[in-house]
């Protein structure tokens, strides 16, 4: 384990910072958080894009949001076969043991992840498809999403593709059973958003006119 | 679709409060994330739990850590089997195609995933160890760990499995042939990090006597 | 006074963020509320319980609602003996110095403080009956309604002593002798209410059946 | 009972949007709330003034905030004497049975209460000091803020003595055995705002100059 390092000095120094301010004021709470156990209204299934801060967007402070991350917010169908699948054993805790009132999937422009699937989809990016890519697998989950957007002009193909990442997404929510009972039982609604990073802007899915829509 | 609803307005009005402040002031670098790209310093591995924001314990903004959390702040270890890994993709994605400098494994207290691997190991959640758990698949990654903290008094075994989890995982990344390359190249380093919620604490983990040690 | 913290960060984000927008776009409206003083409808007699706001469900905006909010909703009977009466003081405020035209008194479900009123009355609350109890002394104004409710199946008695925590407030509110000049001269009218939380629902008292009805 | 009235239409059908909307997109959350009990972060004591929502300033949805609002946010000193008391039975509720984390006392500009207060103290108002004008007595918890005023200039005593409301109110919270005990056991922090309802400013207040800043 010679490869660990210690915590970089400007980590340790911002750490201290915020110990004695942030955590300082509101120490009373996060020790409740403690000892009650986190009871958080909703999950959020976001990118691991460094660009995006769901918590920042929203004003939340420890304790409210049930927050996954993964390459491009996808979630994958409904599979127990007994494998590992980081993503559906998040949803599986959040809907199951924490019993959140929503499960928000938050997708965002100029995602990478997305860019990816668009080259390989295009057949531009022949390394993504090495079965040992697990970029490359992890995103076969949009494949279906690119043949709804492979007609619309190659210059909106990525933000289009970003925003059937979204719908995938909240396609691929129902096929997991306690998510479908729990939405029928109405202890569970499902949301669907995108961000543009540059501009600050969010928009909503809306199944009606199966469109984006600014909030 | 109709399982889709709009945003709850709370929401809407936050976002708009964030809109008119923060994206505003800092709108110019936005738009350089937008335009040229994210580059983060280091990946993050964090735990979906509401209260571990690691944003905020850092006080990072856009663009500072790619983040990828799942339930336990788990790494499988390699297995380029052609199957959906979405935690090896985000690891893959961050150290060849981001090249970030830094992979921070990040643990907690109180952790639900890592008391329900500890239930399992103990025989006592028979559900967990259903194929169909997507939970008690997921915290078989943990089970080594058990192991090790098996002769630890029950009541701290909890708080030994959760620094465990961060041993272990940070074990697992160098099972990935471009973790290991770039480590020893010395382009990437580990680091493993352990938070107290209620006390705001935060250890750091130390190869050479194997513990963890304050901050 | 070092028990005094300054405002967790979280608020203070939030408040920037109303300042900015909601605030920005009604400021004309704000301004004139402050030089020329308020000038509600009518008062509003609400429970503390975070679980209920009555400027939500009837979408009220600065200005328009006069709120008294304390424990179950509770209005005593007119002592004028010397003491402080919160309660009594913001009724007589209300109705003498704003001469509201309204005065609304809402309950609802899962209230904690008519619920511990129940305790007590079937003496399961000894706590509650000591001398040094606020809460105890103060569900004491309830205690006439138990007489009323406890005939009822006991599953069912925590909701209709809720509504009589309504019922009785009305009642007394009329032992007010400005209340009931002004109801006389017809310049106020009274209203009962009771709102079911988890249903949404919203149901008001009719005299003439001495029973609530949805609205 | 012939002075209860039915609801006014206006609010029937501002309800009934409230319903349609609002309810609908949160029922899953709602029906948690009613089910799991509130668990709120922070207590607030606010005016009744229907100029003041502080779930508006503070972007907060159902849930967050225990909020008890009085005639100028006042809070009467510690005293267990068996009668009703009913702001100290709030706060009893709101520390020891809720166990918020905060106190959050809010005062604002033109407190019609405090501007009755001057009034009394300096000896204009004599309906006030009546022993049955429940304003005046209730106001009379703020008599020694007075005392630290008087030698203000005229114009500035009311925006002063609004702001004494807080510190004094701060200060006859911690006569309550179970605060002092809360705060000293780190579990439970203070706060002290005041807002300028015409401007939307938003000060707090800070012990160490006592004194009121802008956030």
């Amino acid at each position: 384990m010679d490869h660990v390092h210690p915590l970089p000095a400007y980590l340790v120094q911002r750490y201290k910072g915020w110990k004695a301010t942030k955590y300082e004021e509101n120490s009373a709470w996060y020790r409740r958080l403690a000892d009650e156990g986190q009871r958080p209204r909703a999950m959020v299934i976001s990118c691991c894009d460094s660009r995006v801060h769901v918590t920042s967007i929203f004003g939340a402070d420890q304790g409210e949001f049930f927050i996954h991350r993964n390459i491009a917010n996808l979630v994958p169908s409904y599979e127990p076969d007994g494998n590992q699948h980081g993503t559906s054993a998040a949803i599986e805790y959040a809907v199951t043991a924490l019993n959140v009132a929503h499960v928000i999937v938050l997708g965002h422009s100029q995602c990478g992840g997305v860019q990816g699937c668009l080259d390989m989809c295009h057949g531009r990016a022949p390394a993504l498809e090495e079965t040992t890519s697990f970029v490359g697998r992890w995103m076969d989950i949009l494949r279906p999403g690119f043949d709804l957007v492979k007609d619309v002009p190659e210059e909106n193909q990525a933000r289009a593709l970003e925003k059937e990442a979204v719908v995938v997404s909240l396609k691929n929510l129902m096929t997991f059973p306690f998510v479908q009972s729990a939405v029928e039982a109405k202890q569970l609604s499902l949301h669907g958003l995108w961000t543009d990073i540059g501009e600050g802007g969010l928009e909503s899915y809306e199944p009606a006119t199966n469109s984006f829509v600014k909030v």
